[in-house]
C-alpha cells in the first residue's frame, strides 16, 4: 500500500499521475483538513474536496478546485441575503457542503463521510482525513491572527506572515487508521504541497510524526518548489515565516528527519550535490505536471526513488 | 394595522391584493409554520418563504412556489451524494434555507430571520412566523403519523387521514408581538388557506385564540373551498378528518366562535343562507385569483366586509 500525504491541488495532480501506475486501490491519500473552515453553517473541506473531485474527475481544471461546469445562484443570492460572499461556493459544489455538515450532525465522522462521497463520485483511491477532529490552521499575520483561508482568499495573501498556528493539534488524534496505514506502507509520498499549510498540519498531529519514523517505508517527496517559487499558492512567505528557504533545499529541510529522498525539477539540478549533502537520495525530472503524461513520469520516479534506485541526476 | 393569518399560496396570493388597496406598511402577515421541517440539516420553512418571495414577486408563480427561473444542480448533487430527493429545492431557494440555518445557528430567532429577508428582498409588508418555536404539523394515518410535508409531498396526500396533530404546540409562545398585533388590529383577515394545516397551527398557539376573542377587531375569512374543492392543496381529507364539511360552510365552521364574517365564491352563493344562520356576515364575489384585478377585488370585499357593510348576496 502507498500513502500519499496530501493537500490540495498539487496532491490531487500527483495522485492522478500515481493512479496510473499503480492500481487505485492500493493507494491511500491522507489529507490536510487545516483549511477546514465553517461558512454559511456549512463545513467546508477544501483539499478533501479538490482530491475527491480530482479523481472522481469532476473538477474544474483550469481553477484547480471546484465542479467543472459549476453555476453560482445559490452563492448570488445568499449574498443577497446578507451571507459572507468572498469564498465562491459553486451550486453543485454546495451539494457536498450540505451533504458533509448533515452527516457530520447526524452522527458520521468526517472519515465516514469522506469515504462515502468517494463511493457515490466511484473514487477507488482510499481518500481520508489526518483527522476527524478541526485543526484550523492559523496564519500569524502583522494585523492579527486568522484562518489560513481567510488570509489567503478575503485578503489575498497580501498581510506579512509571522507565524502559522495548528489550532488545537495537541488534542487532536489521527484518523482511524491513519498510524497504521504509515506503520504497514511501502512507500510513503509527500505530494508536492505547501510543506507549512498542507503537510505541516499532518504531521503535526500528535503520533503522525513519530508514527513515520518508526516505519520501514521510504519516506519520499517531491518539491513544491520549482527555480526558487511554488508552483502554485502561498508557500513564498509561510515558507520564509517558519525559517525555510524557498528553494528546493528548503523542501527538503521541511520534512529534516523523516525524508529518504526527494525529486526535484531539472531547473533545480544544479542543487542535488546541496541536498545529496544532507543525505538524502535524489532524483531530477520534469515535475511540472502539464498533462497525464508529466504526472505518470513524475509517480514512476517517484516510486523508483522508494525503491532505492540511484538517483538520476 | 391589517393582521392576516396566512399560509402559502393561497395567502401570499390574497396579501398581494390587500397591496394594491392599503398600504403594505400597514399589513401584518403571521404566517402558518407548521410545514417547518429540517431536511439535508437546513431549516426549511416552505410558507414564509412562498410569502414572501411572492411578495417580493421571485416567486414561480406557475408552481405557486420556489423562485423565478432557479435551477436544481445542487439538488441533483445532494441526491448523487445520497441525500433525500422527495423534496425539491432550487439552488437559489437553497440559499434562503441555508441563510435561515446559519442565522438561526448563530442565535437570531425565526422572526429576526424572516425580518432580515423582508428587508434584502425589499418586502414592506410586515412577515413574521406564528412562533419561533418550532411546532411541526403530523398528520395521522392509517399507516402511521407523518410530517405534514411527508404526507403531503413524499406520499402525495395518498393515506388515508385519521387526524392532525400539532406537535409541541403547548409549550409554544406567540412569535414576539404577535398578541399585541391581535389586540391592535383594525382587522384579522384569515387569508384563503387550509383551514387545517395552514390557519388551525396558528390558531392553536396558546393565546392566540383568546386573543382574538378579546380583540375588537372584526375577524373575516375567505373561503378557500369553491363549489366544494379546495382551489389547491389537501384540504378536503383533512377537514373531513377533523369533521369539517368540504365546503364553504365548512370552511366558515372551522372558525366557529372566532368570525364575523366570510367571503364566499358566486358558485357558493347558494350556501349563504345557511351561513348567515350561524350568525355571520357573508360577501359573495370572485374568490378564484387569476390576476390583479381579482386579487385586488377580493381583498376589497373582504375589507368591506371587516368594515360591516352589508354582505353583497
Amino acid at each position: 500500500m502507498i500513502l500519499v500525504l496530501a493537500g490540495g491541488v498539487g496532491a490531487a495532480r500527483f495522485i492522478e499521475g500515481l493512479v496510473q501506475v499503480v492500481p487505485p486501490e492500493s493507494i491511500t491519500a491522507v489529507v490536510n483538513t487545516g483549511d477546514d473552515m465553517e461558512l454559511h453553517g456549512l463545513r467546508i473541506s477544501p483539499d478533501l474536496d479538490i482530491v475527491t473531485c480530482t479523481l472522481a474527475d469532476l473538477i474544474d481544471r483550469e481553477q484547480g478546485w471546484g465542479i467543472v461546469g459549476d453555476t453560482s445562484e445559490c452563492m448570488s443570492w445568499l449574498m443577497k441575503l446578507g451571507g459572507p460572499g468572498w469564498f465562491k461556493l459553486g451550486d453543485r459544489d454546495l451539494a457536498l457542503h450540505i451533504r458533509r455538515t448533515a452527516m457530520l450532525r447526524e452522527g458520521s465522522t468526517l472519515s465516514e463521510v469522506t469515504n462515502s462521497f468517494c463511493q457515490s463520485l466511484g473514487v477507488a483511491v482510499k481518500i481520508m482525513p489526518m483527522s476527524d477532529d478541526p485543526v484550523p490552521t492559523h496564519i500569524i499575520t502583522d494585523t492579527g491572527e486568522v484562518h489560513f483561508e481567510e488570509y489567503f482568499v478575503r485578503r489575498r495573501a497580501q498581510d506579512a506572515v509571522r507565524g502559522v498556528r495548528y489550532v488545537g493539534v495537541e488534542a487532536a488524534r489521527p484518523a482511524p487508521g491513519l498510524l497504521d496505514l504509515i506503520a504497514t506502507a511501502e512507500a510513503i509520498l509527500i505530494a508536492p504541497s505547501n510543506p507549512v499549510v498542507s503537510i505541516g498540519p499532518i504531521l503535526a498531529i500528535p503520533g503522525v510524526r513519530a508514527a513515520i519514523l518508526a516505519s520501514s517505508a521510504p519516506v519520499i517527496t517531491v518539491s513544491p518548489i520549482v527555480g526558487g517559487a511554488p508552483i502554485k499558492g502561498p508557500a513564498a512567505p509561510l515558507m520564509r515565516a517558519v525559517g525555510l528557504e524557498v528553494s528546493a533545499v528548503g523542501a527538503a529541510q521541511a520534512y529534516a528527519g523523516l525524508l529518504d529522498g526527494i525529486v526535484i525539477d531539472r531547473v533545480d539540478a544544479h542543487l542535488a550535490p546541496q541536498i545529496a549533502a544532507l543525505g538524502l537520495r535524489v532524483a531530477v525530472t520534469d515535475t511540472i505536471m502539464r498533462g497525464p503524461l508529466e504526472k505518470a513520469n513524475l509517480s514512476r520516479v517517484a516510486l523508483q526513488l522508494a525503491k532505492a534506485h540511484p538517483a538520476a541526476v
